[in-house]
């Protein structure tokens, strides 16, 4: 296995590890940024490496229909075809097709569904979303899991988790890749005792990373972070442990509090796209006119490109005047400050100082917006 | 006056030549990227510097509209505001009111039309577009002229030349800045002896440079090439000559050949956005299925970004996904071709062999196209 997890300290339940994948150490916590189609939208591979991420997901639905997955190994893998030579994260697709696909059915054998682009019928089993991810060559695949819609009956979540049970066995037995590690997923809702179940259950097959799927899917932070520090301490102590999909920077701090090692999410990402930047005071909604002429960089003290090199003034102009380059600054903003912001969660948990790391954080947040 | 320019070599009628502005040293014949409203569509500053170029073009009409000279001037001008630390060559704002605007109404006072985002009521004189961009701060301004359409009649490629001589007379009676040189812009079609009496008149008032405007208006290439030489031969000698507008390589080539120093053209960015790129060996459609897994960058031997970390399969990806960083590589590549295709034709003007540099390069551009 070329995957390792060294756990360095703990500060509370907050945990302070390394992730060891290909010769790459990986300080966690950590936030990986959302690269769907092999892109970053917008940036470089080296302006994703300018923001410090050493780790990104790329999208297996999205990338099973574009390019496909045998044209991404006939390019040598996604390493390769992206030009990226940090660790990649795939996910099973799973998400994907309960969230975008049409017509999804689903069967003990997997999922039959209609592609959201041109209505192709495809399915997904256990073993293909394996297969599938072999061929993209990632370094940590996900398990294909069932993710419930929040709020379902109990019913409904039992026969997701039993399933989700189900296809992590599957997954695991049919992954041949040497250089790839398979991560299970426990799903569960905001029921504390499937949760525990489910991860009961994937701990047998003894994955070499654990997932927390199903949040992030309509229930309410408060929901979430309720069930968020038990859900983690069903997983082993030595394991890396990721959130799937959350989320927010308070989010990033409640899942660090509660014992989470790894986060994705296209918040940074996407909500620059729409002008919105995030920083250690708040939100920056970069159309307001306030920002007209302000010299001002987004963030004081901030040294990404954008931010050493361009005024909020310039940021605004491009949004209004609707330049991609726009998109592409704020977006090297974003996610510079979302690794900024679990640099300090690392330092904090050195330092044996999370919680009041975590409350300032929270208290400049407030200040702002 | 902050400009000068020192004509080294001729090789037949093509000109080899230094052009200093503000300290920067431009070898010429030189082409200038667009950046229309203080960006290069898709480019941090950082990646147009590295495209070679040394000096840009941005649109006075684009930025009178947004953001406004006033706010560029309080931000410190467009190279404060844009972060570009080359020089700056400002159109007046003519070719855009005829071609864009509504409306348009002209008198020997200025124009008078709608702006094409809003129908907002405006007026431009030519003490405004000086005024304008001297707000701007570029480094190079130029004269607002009359652009007629091509294919009118005599009389009314008359009177554009006239008002193009009068107005040229009140940009350069206007001109306060110290720090910005203006350039005479001779208008005329394809008309010889308009464009000879436009540019002596031009001449009188003694420009640090001069353009040739009205190409690229609609008549062939045969036709602009037919006139180019004689349109040129009627500047002085020891002022940089400027083609605006134009164009194609081989334009480019056709430029050189008939003296002319200075260029600029949206082809190679605005053309990088629909998925063409340029090359030596002609032009690439990278949505052409033939590259979804050819593993070549888009030119061999080019060292661009995108030719450096990129395969062509990649770059046809992101444009059949429609991913943004498609644009963004293919822009740096084209750019960076336009400005090693004129870096060389001063290599080939240098060693006294521009015919047959041209020759060759048109050549390689038809065996591919």
């Amino acid at each position: 296995m070329s995957l390792s997890f060294n756990l360095l300290k703990k500060d509370g339940t907050a945990r302070r590890g390394i992730l060891n994948v290909r010769g790459i150490a990986i300080d966690t916590p950590v936030f990986m940024p959302v690269g769907t189609l092999a892109t970053v939208k917008g940036l470089t591979s080296d302006q994703i490496a300018d923001t410090t991420a050493k780790i990104i997901l790329a999208n297996t639905y999205h990338l099973a229909l574009r390019p496909g997955p045998d044209t991404v190994q006939a390019m040598g893998g996604l390493h390769k075809f992206m030009n990226w030579n940090g660790a990649i994260l795939t996910d099973s697709g799973g998400f994907q097709v309960f969230s975008l696909a049409h017509d999804c059915k689903i069967t003990d054998q997997g999922a039959a569904f209609r592609s959201h682009l041109d209505g192709t019928l495809l399915d997904l089993s256990p073993e293909k979303a394996i297969a599938i991810q072999e061929k993209l060559g990632a370094d940590i695949a996900m398990c294909l899991d069932v993710c419930p819609p929040f709020g379902c009956d109990l019913d409904q979540l039992k026969k997701a988790v039993d399933r989700t049970i189900l296809w992590a066995s599957r997954c695991r037995g049919s992954a041949k890749s040497p250089t790839q590690s398979v991560f299970g997923i426990v799903q569960g809702g905001t029921n504390l005792a499937l949760r525990e179940y489910c991860a009961k259950e994937l701990i047998k097959l003894d994955f070499p990373g654990y997932a927390l799927g199903g949040f992030s899917v309509g229930e309410t932070p408060a929901q979430m972070v309720a069930v968020l520090g038990q859900s983690a301490s069903f997983l082993p102590e030595n394991k890396p442990r990721y959130l799937m999909g959350v989320g927010r920077p308070e989010d990033l701090l409640d899942g660090v509090y509660n014992g989470i090692d790894m986060f994705d999410c296209v918040m940074p990402s996407r909500n620059a796209r729409n002008a919105t930047g995030f920083s250690s005071f708040g939100k920056l909604r970069m159309r307001n006119s306030e920002h007209r002429r302000s010299e001002k960089p987004l963030e004081a003290g901030c040294n990404c490109y954008c931010c050493v090199h361009h005024t909020r003034a310039y940021v605004h102009h491009l949004f209004m005047a609707e330049e991609m380059l726009g998109a592409t600054l704020l977006t090297i903003h974003n996610l510079n400050y979302y690794c900024r912001l679990m640099q300090g969660a690392r330092d904090a948990i050195d330092l044996g100082q999370f919680e009041s790391y975590r409350a300032d954080c929270l208290a400049r947040f407030d200040a702002e917006t």
